[in-house]
């Protein structure tokens, strides 16, 4: 039977699947491919740990080049994560002539070009079905299963840990620092959380949807990225009110060839299906202009989702291998697909407001601040104003119609210079 | 720039949207390939009707040999549904060198074993992308993205006809037979409903399904299969009252490699995510053993959702000619993988139930009932009898706990004989 050879870079928690999905399916994988999946060589500067799978000790070493020299080594799966030293690393295998897995998004979204440009230059492959969306087959399904369509609309929730949050403080209340604090008891947040919950994550792999999607290489500060660390029990609670569900949304729509990129709360109907997309999961809402509304859900993280995506890829290559073709799927996109779209600038674009104004409850606050509003040309479809507050804390809630982000961030820096404004205005988007 | 032949037989719905595909999108198509996609013929035995895309008429040609005997044509498009003479053409396409696409399960489920092994003979591929599920990349996604896992549930809502007519019987309630005639008039239900609302299509769907997860060729008549004709409104109300939303699942199971296959009306909790597709939209609930849950959401019929699958799948055969290479993904299961499954019989199942009895309102029909239950031992969660009903039509409404299919098709016989029991047991089988 012939054979693929496999070293992994990287021994924590995804190494750790990856390594347990290749021995517990090896019967399953050989079915399905007629090939045998070696692993040869497990790298991790720390191989003393215990890990759940059980590994002859030959197998492991603290020493990367044990793989990046070894010739028998086909592909070199990196999951060590962050910048360096994986993507010297990658480089390094792409160089040897290695195909190359990853799941690292933040290595992908900030380094893309260069080592899709060395894979692409070495004629070999990288597959990066795990840095998106977990287990979720959502890059293939950009690629290749709606690679008719132009893309119109895509929506991810695309990071766990904030899901999670959300649908916590959504379901049992609780402020965003208790919430939070839970899930990192609960190892649903990391130490340093602030990736996930400042939207960096989320941006991370919406650049790489943008790269799959229009061929542009969004740089991370053309994308508007907000987090959910800001977020109030009260505005969770308004959106109720309303009929909505916050989330943590990436957006990238397009229209005309010009595409919008975007990462921030969200303010969404109670009955779309991403509303219901609850606790840690993840979810991709595509819309194309062919096959209209599609749906993709599952784990966007966690050992074994993204150890299946893992696999998937390295089984994707070995059958490159076994038909000895190369760079069937081009890494880089053409000089036509780039030149079909074009990157706005992050502020221009049109969205549905939630604002909330915390006054002095003083007559003639809500004309002063609504007639702020229309000098910009915003007009309001909902105003509520609640009693029962202190009387300089009053909360005037209200529902804008389409406005453009510009004009709607100007009206808000001179609202929040009234006197009779006493907080900063809470401005939640609305899809 | 490389080119691909196409020969498109059947210009219905679907061969006018896959056409319109191909002409609206080529500069995309040429841009994500860097391939002409060059569409020179297409057979029907109608082409004087005006489509919605205009074609020259040397284009046209009502005779399917000036496509399968064109030895410059690569890839044959069959949309001509049923059985004959779809089958022979594809046939002959195969046997001349051609790779197919098709979107026709019904043919797939019942001769794909023929098929396939025609073309692993001759060495070329067929695509079936749209012929689950319609639009949403679900054959790819069983066969790459989620190719590490054994699949242990796949749930899976495969006809929209049905789900559209379930959800408008749930949200504005009426008649099965009133809404079927709305969704004729709609254009949402054929002339000849019968293949929808009797779950034979949904049934061929799960049978191409469990193909590609289990490498087992089923028969039609190895899957149980229940429609939705017989379901009356007053269930659907009872089914709110537990919480649950009745739908038309196409289910397969897995536990140490015996699949149960099963098409019928499914009650499922109202908070599960298959529960909130609605309306004419398809959706794959599929749980496998590395990638936990996950869905896959669309629209699964109508010209363009259908037509993006095709689409996609003359670009897989593309890139594979572009590269020279054919079966990369086997058509044919492996020894290996055939082995690792069995087939259940249909009524080797467990399940829960929702079970209605018509009774003659007298003293100890409870009773009588439960106690027939008893002796099949089948336990009840719940029971609800209520009031208001003409003595002669009582409804008894029950859910079990999981019990035998088997027993519980015995138990009902008795039941259904009893001289107190008016009208047959309804019986819903609960997820």
């Amino acid at each position: 039977m012939e054979k693929v050879t496999i070293g992994v870079l990287g021994f924590g928690t995804v190494g750790t699947g990856v390594v347990k999905t290749l021995r517990d399916h090896q019967a399953g994988l050989r079915a399905k491919t007629g090939m045998a999946f070696d692993l040869k060589k497990i790298a991790d500067l720390d191989i003393t740990t215990k890990r759940i799978v059980n590994v002859e000790p030959n197998l492991l070493t603290t020493d990367a080049y044990q793989i990046l020299n070894d010739p028998e080594i086909q592909i070199v799966v990196e999951l060590i994560g962050g910048y360096e030293p994986a993507r010297t690393f990658i480089l390094e295998a792409l160089q040897r002539g290695k195909h190359v897995v990853t799941a690292n998004k933040a290595l992908l979204a900030v380094h893309g070009q260069e080592l899709f440009e060395a894979a692409h230059q070495h004629q070999v492959d990288i597959g990066f079905e795990a840095s998106v969306g977990g287990g979720i087959p959502i890059i293939r399904s950009l690629r290749e299963g709606l690679v008719a369509n132009n893309f119109t609309e895509i929506y991810g929730i695309l990071n766990g840990t904030t899901n999670y949050i959300l649908t916590e403080m959504t379901e049992k209340g609780g402020a965003f620092e208790d919430v939070l604090r839970r899930a990192q008891e609960l190892g649903l947040a990391e130490a340093d959380p602030t990736f996930d919950i400042e939207g960096i994550d989320a941006t991370h792999k919406l650049v790489l949807l943008i790269y799959l999607a229009y061929g542009q290489h969004a740089e991370m500060k053309q994308v508007l990225t907000q987090g959910i660390s800001n977020l109030q029990p009260i505005d969770i609670h308004f959106a109720k009110e309303f009929g909505y569900k916050v989330k943590l949304l990436a957006i990238a729509r397009q229209a005309d060839g010009m595409v919008e990129a975007r990462v921030h709360p969200t303010m969404i109907s109670a009955d779309h299906l991403l509303a219901k997309v609850d606790g840690s999961f993840n979810a991709i809402y595509v819309v194309g202009d062919v096959v209209d509304s599609t749906m993709f859900y599952g784990h966007g993280a966690g050992m074994m989702p993204t150890a299946s995506a893992v696999v998937s890829d390295i089984v994707d290559i070995a059958r490159n291998l076994q038909k000895g073709v190369t760079n069937r799927l081009p890494l880089l996109p053409s000089t036509g697909e780039s030149a079909r779209f074009t990157l706005q600038a992050p502020d221009q674009f049109h969205s549905k407001y939630y604002l909330r104004f915390t006054a002095v409850d003083r007559h003639g606050v809500l004309s002063k601040i609504s007639g702020i509003l229309a000098q910009y040309k915003i007009s309001l479809s909902s105003v509520i104003q609640k009693a029962g507050y202190p009387p300089d804390k009053v909360p005037i809630v209200m529902l804008t119609y389409d406005a453009p982000e510009h004009a709607m961030q100007q009206a808000l820096s001179r609202i929040d210079q009234l006197d009779i404004v006493t907080d900063k205005t809470v401005l939640i988007r609305v899809l």
